[in-house]
């Protein structure tokens, strides 16, 4: 099968990988800011990220290659980062084959309405038409998938079927998927966990690591929030409950740069400052744009009563101190 | 207000402390087991389970005075551990005064109908009559609590009215209690996880650090197990997805012995040679018949497809093989 990975990042890289190891012909396509990473897979190295040699089953192919990259692909897997998606599926539109598009991708972005969107919803503007949109949720850090490490993933689509397509051709022995036709919670929740993973973070650098009590107590709030914007956004509960909500959350709580920045800033430094720093040593985190996407897009359904990322982005968007604004936290849990 | 904490260990002691820093007059009676820290809280030295001296207004009293530490109680907390409980509840049945008992005790006993129950059904037959049971719950490790780092818990009882005298003679700046009407959701949550805590720890000792995926996946099915079965028991989902599921959950996968105890499994030593270990160090856990006594009771509410807590009593009580036996996991999430 001709797979066609968007992204040689982390997620878009690991996933070439995987699909390589299932016997495809994969080209591997970055953007204009990923030069330096498709160099050196083309050199032979260890991809910078992912610190190992990709499989030689994967072919890169550099920024101004992407209708040569979609030609013929059969598969197309969107590894993309959220900020990048406008500008790389503007420029694909045109050479997109009507085929599953598996998205790695995690986030909201602005709409045509003028609104913040899921991801599907802004990918079929753009295109045009309808996409055959898949959007892979559930705890899969990419240095796990693409060393073989047990994980596993739900992918959703609105038609079952293109999940299930994704499904057969990654899927195997050390990535197991299930299906799901929620893709609307599906994407809701794996858009918000980078904010409230952020969130729990903070508690690690308010109190180190003696606040298990409260860092638990903020966990089971987001997932009742995250729960609660699922069904405002047409999705089910269950989603949240699930691989893309509750499994996300605790993979992205546990390890990575969101709960790393959240951690920084709860030890008193401005959200901004810390922005900076981490972009400065190549460590942006998805989670401090996230914040306030998530708290648009949550406003824009007109939800109400979400004292934790309501906290949250007091604290890092509009400068709110750390240890008063977390202790006059009201749970509803 | 004069209230009685029944069982000297941890969570009786930290519940103790909280009581007298709320003002209250305090007796905390120590069981048959508990002379050793009784001694200790006599002698005004450091609780040796808290580290930390309790406030002079607990008056610690010994096995042999439970009449007189019950009497003229306007609060009972019970924090006897669950295997203490019928010897020490039939003890105490004659003097329990009609207040209502705040229990921080989690786990099922065996009931006069020769099924595993919960708790609070368990102690009213042992009593004779119904009694003003509230079931404490929620992510509550007791040395926080002890040293007043920010906790919330949920309070819940078939009378809500119950439950809220005990959140208003407990509840503070430090320990924010809300309250719920959904005993049976609350105590069955309560009593799960420690067995599926146990379970996430043997991924930690399986794999080591390097196993966020399949971990989180293994937390996310333990939230869908825990809340399939609350509602068997008669309780509400949303029990499960809150303080009593997913928050305590998460903080006893996230430190503690019952982890612990995974992680030795996992391994690869025997569950009883671990059990024998930690026993021999005084660090004996509750997750570990707490895996048997959760299976029992699922298995008697006619539960099905439960493939994670099956795997775990398998390899657990079954010596099944830790690896194989979770690298056959067909989540459902």
């Amino acid at each position: 099968m001709r797979v066609t990975v968007l992204g040689a990042g982390y997620m878009g890289s690991a996933m070439a990988e995987v699909a390589a190891m299932r016997g495809h012909d994969v080209r591997l396509w970055g953007t204009w800011h990923d030069d330096a990473l498709v160099e050196a897979i083309e050199q032979g190295k260890d991809h910078p990220r992912l610190k190992k040699k990709l499989d030689a089953r994967v072919t890169p192919l550099r920024s101004d290659k992407l209708a040569e990259a979609l030609a013929g692909a059969e598969l197309v897997i969107h590894g993309v980062s959220s900020d990048g998606i406008i500008p790389v599926l503007t420029k694909a539109a045109a050479h997109l084959p009507d085929v599953p598009i598996l998205s790695v991708t995690k986030g909201f972005l602005l709409g045509k309405s003028g609104k913040m969107e899921r991801i599907d919803v802004v990918a079929s503007e753009i295109a045009g038409r309808p996409l055959k949109y898949v959007h892979a949720a559930g705890p899969a850090k990419a240095i796990e998938v693409a060393r073989r490490v047990l994980t596993w993933m739900v992918f959703a689509s609105a038609d079952v079927a293109n999940a299930r397509a994704c499904a057969a051709a990654v899927g195997g022995e050390h990535l197991r998927v299930t299906v799901s036709d929620d893709i609307a919670g599906a994407e809701i929740a794996s858009a918000l966990k980078n904010a409230y993973a952020t969130g729990l973070g903070l508690w690690d650098g308010l109190v180190g690591a003696d606040c298990h009590n409260a860092r638990a107590a903020c966990f089971q709030q987001s997932v009742v929030e995250m729960a609660k914007l699922v069904v405002l956004g047409g999705g089910r509960a269950e989603s949240a409950y699930g691989a893309a909500g509750v499994g996300d959350l605790h993979v992205t709580a546990a390890a990575g740069r969101n709960r790393a920045f959240g951690e920084r800033v709860g030890k008193g430094k401005p959200a901004k400052t810390v922005a900076a720093e981490m972009l400065a040593t190549g460590e942006l985190t998805e989670g401090y744009p996230a914040i306030a996407s998530a708290r648009r897009w949550a406003s824009e359904q007109g939800a109400a009563e979400l004292p934790f990322l309501e906290a949250l982005h007091r604290i890092v968007w509009e400068g709110a101190e750390v240890a008063p604004t977390l202790a006059a936290l009201e749970l509803s849990t």
